[in-house]
């Protein structure tokens, strides 16, 4: 008998970021059972990144002692908007893409079948099926990194909108008028809350005069300043970066509250490097003031939590995603 | 043969506010045929609110010269939280209920099934079938009255999320910090652009020495002031009012983009008595300002636009409501 996908065992999830790309092959229990990891090198052009995660892919494959012939199906999670139908990342302000046919690419590089999505979208389907064994009926997963963003699942399924671009929590505007975002416009939640506004924060403060360990940590310029550093700060009883991480956790939590209050969701969950970093100091804040700001009666049962996929939830999402589509 | 609901000709739509009860009875295809309204007089209690409700039924039936039997189902619209599997209001702050069993008690007084929804969920639906013909695959309706609310469409269906509580829009925060809300919190969408925010800043403006023809319109204290003298107040060339009803529509606006950006629906609708008085004055400013605000590319195609229902909007929708749920 002929060798079919169906009959393939394993599952392969990749997350391409703007500066890494990550492929991870897992079984059809969601287990990880090796990853591989490259540079992206996005200021090389489309098809030299193309060929970096085909060859991403392939190492995670070799890495577990596989053949790619074992593979019954690819799930990816690119920065920006995706069409799932065509597989085209429609565009991806960190790549500089527009209108990438990246499933075609792909599956002329892969021997099997590869699916396109949303990284958030992704990340949110892994959390999904791994994490909460794809119980609760609508499911928000909100991203804390350099930037925020957010999937949506209604019903069970991948909720994208009419432009395949709904999740774009990060601009949704908490502040009128409050600092200044990368879109262009002001106090847009990520302006407020990602990695990104609690540097710049930290930035201020220190231009005001403010004393921070960090600056003894990492020197006056704060270079290489990670997420994982603002923890060993506040741990190290630096009153500073405690207030500032608060007030992120702040916003963070009304941000839950627009989400309870607008969309009702069964479960919100909170991931993304800022939270894998600073969930001890962040979450009881975040839920305290979602609870806070959610209108009465609208928040019952409702549980706000913060995922333990750390960065494999991207590759998870893929691998689910992968699942998904090949069990059709 | 028997008369069964199905070979009945005729819909009920109601629209249960805290001040008045409106009917109306309508053809398969949605053509109003007449109507009936009393006040609703919540402060007599749940059971007189219930023999108004059915009395105003009957007397909108009567008004067309049909015969109640000739009803094959009433929608109804109440203020709150609803369960629209039991036909329970599980609690409508401007009626003082929690957890009644609307449908059973109506059903009790008419000869016909009894649904019941959300009020500005059944709106939206009368928009959504009524003037938009069912074919926008996801639709937000927005209503900006004394207070504000939205309706979702996801999929052609209600979107409702975990606690029925879905689509309160009006506590989204867009201002932390900003002006108090009748929820307890600060800076809600409601508390910056409903009639109740725009007449709070009239207040403060005709208290710190400005001046507006609204005072010669209605006197020192703008007694019974409504949507409609801000448009006449505009028209004579009003600065003050026109400067205080643009405010609201930018905020508007951003809320506008917040959904876009968030849920990405095909089409979003603004209705409501602010809407219906000055839409002139204020449509123009949401659409620039939320696209503005929306992320590059996801307000491309999206809609933004007024309803023509005006009050009829909820007798629609709960002519629509029954027409759906009677078909099955």
């Amino acid at each position: 008998m002929a060798d079919t996908t169906k009959d393939r065992e394993y599952l392969m999830g990749v997350d391409l970021g703007g500066t890494k790309i990550l492929a991870g092959v897992f079984d059809d229990k969601l287990e990880c059972l090796g990853r591989a990891k490259k540079s992206t090198k996005a200021q090389r052009g489309a098809d030299v990144v193309v060929e970096r995660v085909a060859a991403t892919v392939l190492e995670a494959i070799d890495e577990c002692d596989l053949q790619p012939k074992q593979i019954r199906g690819l799930g990816l999670g690119a920065p920006g908007a995706c069409d799932p139908e065509t597989g085209t990342v429609i565009f991806a302000p960190n790549l500089a893409w527009k209108n990438y046919p990246l499933k075609k690419e792909l599956e002329k590089r892969l021997p099997f079948p590869v699916f396109v999505e949303n990284d958030c979208n992704i990340q949110t389907l892994g959390v999904y099926e791994k994490e909460l064994k794809g119980k609760p009926r609508h499911l928000v997963g909100i991203f804390l990194g350099t930037g925020i963003g957010a999937g949506i699942i209604l019903d069970g399924k991948l909720y994208r909108g009419f432009n395949r671009t709904a999740g774009e929590i990060g601009h949704m505007v908490l502040e009128v008028g409050g600092p200044k975002c990368g879109c262009g416009n002001k106090g847009c939640f990520e302006a407020l809350a990602s990695r990104t506004a609690i540097f710049k924060r930290l930035e201020a403060a220190l231009r005001d005069g403010h004393k921070t360990v960090l600056t003894e940590m990492l020197g006056a310029n704060l270079e290489d300043l990670r997420s994982g550093d603002l923890r060993k700060a506040i741990k190290r009883g630096d009153k500073l970066v405690e207030r500032i991480v608060e007030e992120a956790a702040e916003y963070t939590g009304i941000a839950v509250a627009n989400i309870i209050n607008l969309l009702n969701p069964e479960v919100i969950v909170l991931g993304g490097g800022v939270m894998d970093a600073l969930e001890d100091e962040m979450l009881a804040i975040i839920i305290e003031t979602a609870r806070d700001y959610a209108m009465n009666g609208t928040a019952e049962g409702i549980e706000i939590l913060a995922s333990r996929l750390g960065d494999e939830a991207g590759i998870t999402g893929g691998a689910v995603l992968a699942r998904r589509e090949t069990r059709k």
